[in-house]
């Protein structure tokens, strides 16, 4: 891989390309590096006991003479919650909008990471990292000040939208700044990056001002308490609540940490209005008439330990559901999460609560933050971009958004889609994946962080599936023959404990299998002997292939 | 619990009230009992290792002696997936369709179970077991030759839906009967049991006619080959592929395990139509034309080794995917398949196929089995029950589907929601629950049934998450002490082999603690000790928490 050209450009994702999370994008010219958003991404099922996942930051650490700073398009966990892991090993000053900040300094305070330099950006300033010249504009999204920025840089203009969609009335914060992007597509835009996460969606998202409509609607029809759940971010729709909270006679009361946490935030940053008395603590929503309360609780997906779930099994400190209480779920599954909200709203019924859900039919009470198919289209008709790169998605989202560019006079060639790792570079004259670096899965579990690889992985698939049997046998050193008692112990495989007789024949097969006294093998050999033979005769007996962990003692 | 009245007359669902599978009642009068339904059910992602979930027989088996017969209304697997496990404890003949016949047939050979009365049922017909009398009678679903059931018993009518959708134009088999629905409402029904599955979807369930239009269209436009994955008991649904494929000039050729063998059934039975030679070898599609050649696969819930996955990952013996081959995935994913089934079709987009699916807007390409609302309504409306039992749903389903029935007018204190191992008796005057029964998950894990317990996904769950530390201790039996060398073997815990010092460290610490040689601890208080002692070690080093099986070998 050669250097970059002084007119060169190169754009390398680290994370958010071919998966949906973790977004990291590194933006390089010959002299400087900046990076867009670091965040995390949550594990699936089949990645036991991982919190999380990060970036891989190798090539970014290998630069960090070059690195001016991070810009941060807005304040979710997908895009900032890896900041605590990179700034210690490539450390530069973060580029961010005020709630975004807020956000950001809760997370560092946390880790004890102190003394990070912040630099709250003002919409259509321009900040100078050396070759690249950066412009945050803003964006509507389900977080208020989110952003796309606009990068001036010696091979062009570069577009990246962040996460978006088009909503003229997002309540809170600008809406996405059409105008913007018309006029730097009038100056010519060399790449565009725009966001994929819904590019599968026919048509265009609704205006989160619909939403509060349906929940004031709620608040004003339910005949006792309501409880609305949502994402704590969304402090948007936590605004519109207090709003319909007012407007139906209503106090309100906060519960969740989370929640309660973003929302002294974000009213101490002004973000969030509430006249006094307005907002008042849980533990006193008791003394106030059902018809007048209204509570905003976390727990949108069902989240174990969340204030929604531990309502809906009786578990919760304050609030005890009971017939004539409305559960608004203002909030729809992420992918993974189906299961556990259903089990929520199931356990809501049986407490006899009256449940509003977007799958029960009311589609109303919640809205997505990205843009649909014609968003997208709109975006790409504004900005006219010569280069077209989709970001956030699946290899789907990419694919599918890269044939809207595609339909849209982007000439097919000129569509690109990058996955995490590759090295793209782009100069007035072509543009071209030029090498690539690592755009691996980093797990965080526990303090571990990138010690669980995929042999680590396959042995709790396997610890799940059949769990463990450990043979400890004391063997003669002189003789190679069993010599003592032999100590068997399993956990999470059926056989063992349900069937004595089976113990005694695991027993008596070791004892046949080293009786020959085969003093020649050596001791993993011996080892190996016994793992085999345990994992073969637990088979044929049981049909199932616990992990055998043999220890042979010598005595 | 009392005796049945001789006008009385008991429901008690095992299986199938409260979730989603294992669907299975009894129906007993003092002197009969008939089962309806014995199916699995299929894991959640916390049931580690399970391969499925049956039905608690004890209350069946209680009573073997009045069971005079499984009636059976159709032959998905959670219908008739666990016959294999109660036939051997409480024998009796089956009553089903010819096609339910033909998949239980394939079922009970498979297990070895020959010599099983099977009767063929025909519509309209009576079949009588004692004091109950059985009238099977079609209903349209998402196989053919599935029936709903009416009972005449001592205590009145009763009606069981099985699980359906009223589709007046279902391509293979009858549509639901609503005139015979008609007519046992005007004699008057006791009891109403009908399908809740879909009981949150407001509207109608689309005809399967409907599908058939556009998979005709898809193979129509399609350049080269087309693969159409369904489920291969969606008989009418091959059946409309194999007329798309020959109004569009393609040849079929079937492959996976499960689509050739129901396709042969099908065919021999004279369900599947189809000129000679338009269903052909996989191996020969190769010399065909690729506009000429229609697959037909399994795999559309992405299962890991179905025929569409191996294709999505070139994988596939017979078929290689390329651009300009079209997919389509006449399935839509059941509730925890999502994340397979989008990496399916990821895999797919990579390798540049055109891929069809209802999540990417073609809503058509597949119709679901199940009644919604207005159809829910409709069946209440014609039968007009005095009391209600919603069946086959989770609990939000069951109470939604009891809402449905208030509004048609089934006084609210006769909509009964009952959950598995219910005791439900009814006479002539009264309707109550009056006992409980065991409606516990028996779980088959390899050729163990019921032995994996709620330890055993516990113990599973804390190996998934951790890992597992077996620790060898020689200890001397005289002084109490660490005698020799430390054995510590670790799988799926990533403290360990990423730091020989902690290694060390483990050992360290096993010695001090065990120093003091208390001779008077008994060897499972040692054991205990050397558990605690290195899992808080651990803990306070890695902040995880890996299973600790310590054993102390007496040297």
């Amino acid at each position: 891989m050669s250097d970059i050209p002084s007119d060169g450009l190169r754009v390398v994702p680290l994370g958010g390309f071919g998966d949906i999370g973790r977004n990291m994008m590194v933006v390089e010219t010959s002299e400087d590096l900046i990076v867009i958003d670091c965040g995390i991404m949550f594990p699936s099922d089949e990645m036991f006991g991982v919190d999380y996942i990060i970036p891989d930051f190798d090539y970014l650490e290998e630069r960090a003479d070059k690195l001016r700073g991070y810009l941060l398009t807005h304040g979710h966990e997908d895009h900032i919650g890896a900041l605590p892991y990179v700034l210690p090993r490539a450390p530069a000053p973060i580029f961010c909008t005020r709630l975004t900040r807020g956000l950001v300094e809760v997370k560092l305070r946390e880790k004890g990471l102190r003394d990070q330099e912040i630099v709250t950006v003002e919409m259509g300033t321009e900040y100078g990292f050396g070759s690249i010249t950066a412009e945050f504009f803003p964006v509507a999204h389900s977080i208020p000040d989110a952003t796309g920025i606009a990068l001036h840089t010696p091979a062009g203009l570069m577009i990246h939208t962040g996460d978006f969609k088009i909503d003229h009335t997002p309540v809170m914060s600008e809406p996405t700044d059409l105008s913007r992007l018309a006029s730097l597509g009038e100056e010519g835009v060399l790449l565009l990056c725009s966001d994929s996460t819904y590019a599968d969606r026919m048509g265009s998202t609704m205006s989160e001002l619909l939403v509060g409509e349906a929940l004031e609607q709620a608040m004003l029809a339910a005949p006792g308490r309501v409880i609305i759940a949502t994402f704590a971010s969304q402090i948007a729709r936590v605004q519109q609540i207090i709003d319909g909270a007012e407007a139906s006679g209503r106090t309100v009361f906060v519960t969740g940490r989370s929640m309660e946490r973003n929302v002294k935030m974000a009213r101490e940053l002004g973000y969030l209005h509430a006249a006094q008395g307005a907002i008042r603590n849980i533990s006193e929503h008791t003394s106030f008439a059902d018809e007048d309360v209204l509570i905003v609780s976390t727990g949108g997906q069902g989240e174990p330990m969340s204030a929604l779930s531990r309502m809906s099994v009786a578990d919760h400190r304050d609030v005890t559901i009971k017939p004539g209480d409305t559960v608004v779920l203002s909030s729809s599954p992420i992918p993974g999460n189906e299961a556990a909200v259903n089990r929520t709203i199931d356990n809501l019924f049986r407490l006899q609560a009256n449940v509003i859900w977007t799958g029960g039919g009311k589609e109303n009470v919640h809205v997505r933050g990205h843009a649909a198919q014609e968003e997208l289209k709109t975006v790409l008709s504004l900005v006219k971009p010569e280069h077209f790169v989709p970001i956030h998605g699946e290899y789907r989202h990419l694919s599918l958004h890269s044939r809207l560019a595609e339909l849209m006079g982007v000439p097919p060639e000129n569509c690109h889609i990058l996955l995490d790792g590759a090295i793209f570079e782009l100069t007035p004259d072509r543009a071209e994946i030029v090498g690539e670096t690592s755009g691996a899965y980093v797990y965080v579990d526990g303090v571990s962080v990138g010690d669980v690889n995929h042999t680590v992985l396959r042995d709790r698939k396997h610890l799940a599936t059949d769990g463990v049997v450990t043979v400890v046998v004391p063997v003669n050193h002189q003789t190679g023959r069993v010599s003592g008692r032999i100590d068997i112990v399993s956990k999470g495989f059926v056989g063992m404990d349900e069937s004595p007789d089976l113990r005694e024949q695991v027993e008596a097969h070791i004892r046949k299998s080293l009786d020959r006294g085969d003093k020649t093998l050596e001791w993993h050999e011996l080892q190996e002997t016994l793992r085999h033979e345990v994992s073969a005769f637990l088979y044929r007996k049981t049909r199932q292939r616990p992990m055998v962990l043999p220890v042979a003692v010598e005595v």
